[in-house]
């Protein structure tokens, strides 16, 4: 016998899984929706080559590769791969129906990604990508619309204290450049930077140092990200302090401009409020171009998603740059925050079946049957009890999935037209008329919710 | 530059494709509900031993096969393998949690297979399937139970002229015993008898009498056969045609009789006039072991979907039989017939964006994101168009995309608090107060739909 667990860094979703998922895909989708994002999907596998070369050396190992089928399938060569992110699905798809795709196309994505990372708790082989993406603007609309929608959906989910952290590849870019650090330690400077919550000012200065920057360089550093953190100023004074940082440079003044429009925009929006701006977010990800954003909640290390403009991405395979800008949550990590703080509604992730209808007979199957379809008529969701085991069985076995209701056709009830009703949550047993058990159990049922 | 087409036998999902794809999935996942079916989702791979072996000899060559990551990757091993159907993994995941799963398991599963077929128009290498599978019971509750869920699918999507044809396998072994047919030959005489409404009686008998079927068998089988579809009995009458037909063959009587239950039982679902007894339904594959049912409508060739009892097969991974009984809906072709009919709703393919909220000048850009705010929290699905173009040309984009409304906060309309509605169906433009908008577009686009 072959194993039966799912292959390693992959996971069978059951019922209450599915359930949990699909109420957070709803409002991510509703929202979505009304912010005017169509929805999008692309095969689970592409052509090998359209994947390649796209996610640098260490992904190039991570794209699982499916070998060639019919007789070159002894040569282990593999001409399909299974998509490794929505982003380069998306770029085609962009090159290919150009002609039938508005000119600012604004879609919507849930679907799996796989990479051949080695499995661990928390990192799959298998897991979702819930991007939104808006092509074909360079206006800071995109982004204060894109920042608006995210924090839809985070309100519409239930969180009350989430950040939407802010801030600009290029105003990064000035800042370091400002501070005295050369442009090829940029990377090396933020790596340290990004440590400051963790290991303190002195920590930071330390790491500065030994990745190369000189003295005078790390104090700027220190001196202007430590006043960022310590104050957790929020919108314009921090504005104010970046433009300050950077004034004499030039392209630094225009971009701090553009992360000013952008949050001066996005005030009328459900992201009031929310926007902090964060001269230390970099992102991982070199393809960023301006704006980059990422969503954080108190108690989560990483973030719950993020985003951010990238011009020179999505028209890779046409060979021109075509503005975009995007933002993906963390379905998983949503869903681990929300479960861990109990936020999904008892709705979302209580029992599915609301009516057991209980086998009296075998003579009465006919009837029970006829009974089901009455009651989801009125859309309650019911099962039958496809055997006719003794009724104290029937009882035990809707108790253990907590069916709430088991509806019983008794010779006495039958004989005067009724049904027996009874709720298993109270052990409560009432004959109701047949033509109005549907209206008691809808009534019972909503109530006692 | 590579391709930027999907891969041979995939397609990309535009947005007006998985608009028509999602209003039938949340039809079908809702009428599955209701009947007590839960969701279930399993991993895209497959463990390759998990599937191989698993569908013969020719199954095993369309299975795409993935290569081993990491060192291995130059050996040309595969170890994992992309789903070929939902019923392996059902089987698996029985297995694996049957301690977490109710006794009597009812599930539905909506997910892509990959099958490595050579493609062709209307068969492709991904595709959905929609199963419904209860597990755990031998009653004939659960067939009446299958057949009236899905009867309640087609009748919500819209069908009123479908038909499920319902057969027993046991039924047809003792039908063509009873006609002289030998064992071995049945698959033979089956393949001759499906093609009656094709090929004529005369055909027919020139096939069976090639296939190897002597004179005496042809003729009974012939008799029967042409019985049942030049009567186009439905019922009961079937049923006793059928038992005077294996009159004496103990085990067909007993098949005829459960036969008979289903019928019985599903005459007060909403499966009720739907069945029609054909004992020429063979379905292809092999594992069925009880009733065999599909459903037919008059502009398909083909069927809308199939299912059956299958008593051997989901305990594969246990090393015992688990009672189970199955449907799987044919999603693509009940798009394909759906559209050809045009049975969608106007709704389902309708344009996406009630409202595009257009840019009067940069300085009014914040101004108008607050406007599809105070709209899109009413529910109403608004863009906003990102670039401050002449207006003219932002009418011209609404229109290229159907969009209904367009919303201007002109100078006069912001300096009165109002905001101009222009109804591009109609040309017609009014202002209306601005508190009022999103209940005066409601009512708009409501009533003229």
């Amino acid at each position: 016998m072959p194993s039966t667990k799912p292959p390693g860094g992959t996971r069978d979703f059951l019922p209450d899984d599915i359930r949990r998922r699909e109420y957070v895909v709803g409002i991510v989708r509703g929202v979505y929706e009304r912010y005017g994002f169509e929805p999008l999907e692309t095969p689970a596998f592409e052509n090998i080559e359209t994947l390649l070369g796209k996610y640098g050396e260490e992904g190039n190992k991570l794209i699982f590769k499916i070998l060639r089928r019919g007789e070159h399938e002894g040569s282990g060569e593999a001409d399909l791969a299974l998509r490794y992110d929505l982003t380069v699905p998306l770029a085609r798809v962009i090159a290919q129906y150009q002609n039938e795709l508005p000119k600012f196309f604004k879609r919507y994505q849930i679907q799996p990604v796989w990479r051949a990372d080695r499995p661990a708790r928390g990192r799959f082989r298998e897991f979702y990508q819930c991007d939104i993406d808006a092509i074909g603007s360079t206006s800071p609309v995109v982004e204060a619309d894109i920042l608006a929608a995210v924090s839809q959906v985070l309100a519409d989910l239930g969180f009350d204290d989430f950040t939407l952290r802010l801030n600009d590849r290029r105003v990064l870019n000035a800042v370091l450049e400002c501070a005295g650090v050369p442009a090829a330690l940029h990377g090396e400077a933020l790596i340290a930077i990004d440590k400051l919550d963790k290991i303190g000012p002195e920590g930071v200065q330390k790491e500065l140092e030994g990745r190369g920057i000189d003295g005078a360089a790390t104090t700027a550093c220190l001196e202007f990200f430590q006043g960022f953190t310590r104050d957790d100023p929020r919108g314009h004074s921090a504005i104010d302090r970046l433009r300050a940082f950077v004034h004499g440079h030039a392209l630094g003044v225009d971009a701090v401009a553009a992360l000013d429009a952008i949050v001066r925009l996005a005030d009328g929006t459900p992201a009031h409020g929310r926007i902090r701006i964060d001269p230390s977010l970099a992102r991982g990800l070199s393809y960023y171009t301006g704006a980059i954003m990422e969503i954080s909640v108190p108690d989560l290390a990483g973030s719950l998603g993020g985003g951010g403009r990238y011009d020179q991405l999505v028209g890779m395979f046409l060979g021109r740059h075509i503005p975009a800008c995007g933002f993906s949550l963390g379905l998983e990590r949503i869903i681990v925050v929300m479960t861990e703080r109990q936020m999904f509604p008892a709705a979302a992730v209580s029992v599915p079946v609301e009516v057991m209808v209980a086998l009296w007979n075998d003579e009465t199957r006919s009837e029970a049957l006829a009974l089901a379809a009455e009651l989801r008529r009125t859309g309650l969701r019911v099962d039958v009890y496809p055997d006719s085991d003794k009724l104290g069985k029937q009882f035990k076995y809707a108790s253990g999935r907590s069916v709430p209701f088991v509806a019983i056709l008794g010779d006495d009830e039958r004989a005067r037209g009724e049904v027996a009703l009874k709720d298993l949550r109270t052990g409560e047993q009432q004959s109701v008329a047949r033509g109005e058990a549907a209206a008691y159990l809808q009534q019972r049922l909503r109530s006692n919710q």
